[in-house]
């Protein structure tokens, strides 16, 4: 799992990413002889980065601009860390001392929907993005022209139709969809559900880990089992993962329950998202007792300035941190949700990533030099 | 994980269960040396049931008598599977052609509140429980003398404040509490925060795996890091998970959204608990696609009343698997929470529980008898 | 594996263990319908010490009183580690800064043979004794009345045919016996070839790891498979592994070929038993650079004898390390057999088992305190 | 694990494989700053097969060529599977019904030696072949010019003498080398002690699984730990495998003694070899009842004649299992080695790579279809 996931361009300044470019698919193939109500077999064989591109990025949103689960938290200072991947492993730069193994899967696998599929959630969607209407970030996203990459050779008014009517692949759906479940891995044999003649296969947004390599290839092989949607009860794909995804015993496991202790401290009544961040915010917390602050190289004119750069750096190594759970093989179970008021949800760092020993010592930590990540440049930092 | 478990006294009439014992816990124990700000170090050696005790319980409640995460779904005619202990493995008479390891850990262990910490749960409690004034079942539990057991030996007006003032042990809270985490299971290492002299750990609630043993034995000991709230960031506990937690490397992977499109299909924003119910139900939907229904060998005066005969048996069918996942080493991950609106979370069932194949196949499922599950005999079933 | 292990009583001096009690066995039991052909099928559900006695031994033979695989490398000065049971784990305090998680089993679990294969096992090992007459320790045990534990109600003439024809269980055979294999450990299903009417099930020399815990609790269940004999090809059980043996991800793995380069350089010819010890030696090698050497505190007369003190204790790490080998959970694994002359076995440590890192480092090893093992005290050392 | 292993090219007909062919190897690269005494660090960072020959072999050879452990038991009718790797998986024509995650990694790497321990080698594998000079087939291969590859460039003395005095590649040995070890995959990071200036890196040998695919590539980076020799006690290479390795955590287990019972029924003395062999024919008897035969759509002219195919086809599903053993990830443990005089040796066998269920079943086994495997056509098969 990873939900503080998000990618951008290999830009300098990361503040101008374009979202619509967020993630590249391609497709839709057809596969002969499937029909509504078949369940289409899609065998993973691999996810393999682009030989001449061996890299990524992990990023975080402004506010403005995409912001993510953790927005208000981070106020998001868009950031970034990038990822060098070597064979089966990535590291990076900008968050020295963790080596992990990739779990290279398509963040972005499904089928395509029926037009009474897609009626359905244009509909639901539309209902909630009017009830938060003036929401930053927005709620959710209606169908929109701008940025929809659709086939080149489509006469014109069918371009225009798609892009009044399609819906933006931003979140997974029934279809799958951009569900970024990072063991949906090469290997896995997944099962969807068929909405259309064809099946119309479409898949993208591929990533290294859960943090994006973004661009890369993938091969899959497909077959169909006739009336599969009925028979297996398909409401949303299913899948069996990979016999290879990385094994990393020893976890060290943090809690969240469903108040928000790191904000205002409201109760909320069995809400598994707050408790999964206050699980990752715990994770980010300790990962910070064990990372050294590095003061930049710059010198200043006043002792009050050197005061505001360390406090920023300290906001630094947090975003690492916070990058790293966006990129590294952690796992988020749904601990309990039956307990009110608090659901619980916990959060599992493998401690094999690391150089060091993470795990918790009479003496304390051991600091880790996380060094300083990628940030805008922009004249202050 | 599971959210579903829930469990009850092995009355033959599951109506008139008492919540207030639904766990019974042990302690507080004192750990001398322990301070507010240390850090309590419990390894929990091991977990066994009684030896002339060896079974336990998963049930449903009625909505009226505590209810559940899907109490609406299921419509809550409580109901409950027995569980056999032989030796590691647990199996059912009300579940068939399944056996699994047990990840027996306890349902509740943590340390005390201080009197400041306890302050803040029954104040944001209290608020939650205002908001939602006549929800039925209740979103949460104010402090309640009835059915508050404490110690005997403590003087009456001693017993009078605490039934007053603490808190119910139903939710988890920052100090641990009834977080019913699987892993935290036998041979795992946790740290927790100490918030008053002495730590006083209680523990309860111990459970065979997830479904109940209600009643065993927990081995633990303890050391102290002193300091370490503050060495360690700790806003809640944190653990290591056992090396004995059983291993099913195959697993079936369902996936859930957060749009209840088992329910009235409205889209929720980016709410994990909703996507973990769409998962478990779709779970649930496939597992009753694995199992025969039983016709009962009764002889009733009408053709339609065998037809709602089978209907209900139907409903059975789907009880059986609820009670299922509430008890087998199921585990459900935390998928994706930054693609709006839409949460994605995944439930995994491993497939080695079963005697039978219980995988997609082109011919369809190979049906189970999952037999019957004993419910409540008021004259109509 | 462990070829290392050994065990016997908890005398203070270990010269005079009586090797005729290295394992208690409990049985013969007859399950009734088993025919010869039959495979009987065990479930070994549960394998725990005895409440009181949670502790258990590991030891190295004298070369003239049983030896062992490295009898003639440690010159065998009689030695041995006590392990103390702490619900699922096990520490030794002669062996400091270990704790691993048990994988109980039967060391011996098998059923009876027929007249036929009995005559078969005296044959053959009759011919290999004979043919290595004066070997010390002996290459095999002939029947010998002497220490032959059998049924106490037994009528005198067949007691005394027992003691004069019945195999000695030391080593394992086609029906199972005293394989000592660490995986057919509680939790496994076991198939056993049916010789005799019954089954006649003996099971025995318990382990709480490798290392003995020698007395405690077996829990199983049977079966039977008419003609499980012919169906499955049955010439010795098979079994499948129980799934909560202990889980250590990270392992550091040593190899070795069939070269004794250990001791006079010889050349074997695909010598899997040779290369077996070469890859122990390289482990315990690499484990002794681990260990910091222990000064007794002992005041001598002579410089002269404190050289030799030195010298000595560095035998007994090295004594440590095999003692170890013995008991934690360590896999060897048959690498190559085909390319001559070369066997290549591996022996793989988990490193999760030591409280401090073992894994090679730049700066060279971190020394861990090994302390000082229990040895014979017959005033030298 | 394989014993069985062996490769050959994709003639048609195998009895003409050229032995000296058998593995390509890459190399020496020198290593800037090695040293005798230190520790060549090297992470094997991914292995791949060519993009253009995604495929592999697996082979049994001839007696008179090579032959392997099984040389006589199967006597020897040289027979191959080809293996198509698609993705992360292989599957064979020859061997239908099993599909299996590759471990891919080099069968053989290894540091040069210096000149004084290429003449042990010499010396030492000389006097074995003295010992058995007319071994069929040979235990040892002295050094040979027919056959030896060398670099192009180095003037004809040079050649001559490194033909007349180079070790063969055939047997692993001290400096790591043809171990072919299935763990040593992508992913591990191996500690290769250096016997000469600039280490002398060689690799190749590559195998897609313990089959073989032959050709490929492998991507490793290096490093230096200065007096790693010493540091870490090396004997002969050590090793952390990869995290990525295929998880099947369901297993069928066969056991071996060192008794030749699928032979002459001879007992030895604590021989793992002898029980390796075993557990393998176990293992290949069970497998053959899980397998139709398949007959020959050919028309003969004798009732005879049909009889005899049947019964070459019997040894033809030996055959593929024997085959099958050798290319799939099973994995042999030495179980025991200190019960006199029996050596018991394990073999496990993942059943999730099968597409049935191949587990003890009371009725029996499901026969799988094995098809039939490439045998020479001669004229008789």
């Amino acid at each position: 799992m990873t939900v503080l996931s998000s990618i951008f361009a290999a830009s300098d300044d990361v503040r101008d990413v374009d979202l619509s470019k967020v993630h590249n698919l391609s497709g839709p193939v057809a596969v002969e002889g499937a029909e509504p109500g078949d369940c289409l077999v899609v065998d993973i064989l691999d996810v393999v980065p682009f030989e001449k591109m061996p890299w990524g990025y992990t990023g975080i949103f402004e506010l403005e601009n995409g912001g993510g689960l953790f927005a208000r938290e981070f106020k998001s200072r868009a950031c970034k860390a990038i990822w060098d991947i070597h064979g089966i492993y990535a590291s990076s730069r900008h968050i020295p001392g963790v080596r992990f193994a990739g779990v290279s899967h398509p963040g972005l696998i499904g089928t395509a929907p029926s037009a009474e599929l897609l009626a359905t959630w244009n509909k639901r969607e539309g209902a909630l993005i009017e009830a938060h209407a003036n929401a930053v970030p927005p709620v959710a996203f209606a169908p929109n022209p701008t940025g929809a990459h659709v086939g080149q050779d489509l006469p014109d008014d069918v371009r225009e139709k798609i892009g009044k009517e399609g819906a933006r692949t931003i979140p997974g759906r029934e279809h799958g969809g951009n569900c970024d479940i990072k063991n949906l891995s090469r290997g896995s044999r997944c099962y969807f559900p068929v909405f259309v003649k064809g099946a119309n296969l479409s898949v993208g947004d591929l990533h290294f880990s859960q943090g994006d390599g973004e661009a890369g290839i993938i091969t899959f092989k497909t077959s169909i089992i006739k009336g599969g949607v009925e028979k297996f009860a398909l409401k949303q794909p299913i899948f069996v993962p990979s016999p290879i995804d990385p094994l990393y015993s020893q976890k060290l496991v943090f809690e969240g329950i469903s108040v928000d202790y790191h904000g205002d401290g409201k109760q909320y009544n069995m809400d598994a998202t707050v408790a999964y961040k206050q699980a990752a915010l715990n994770a980010i917390a300790y990962l910070m007792k064990a990372s050294r602050l590095v003061v930049l190289a710059i010198v200043r004119k006043s002792i009050r300035f050197c005061l505001e750069l360390t406090i920023k750096h300290m906001r630094l190594a947090r975003e690492q941190a916070y990058l790293l759970l966006s990129a590294a093989p952690v796992e988020s179970h749904v601990g309990a949700v039956v307990d009110s008021p608090n659901a619980c949800v916990t959060l599992a760092i493998p401690t094999g990533i690391f150089d060091h020993d993470i795990m918790p010592k009479e003496e304390g930590l051991k600091k880790l030099d996380f060094g300083q990540c990628a940030i805008r440049s922009d004249g202050v930092l």
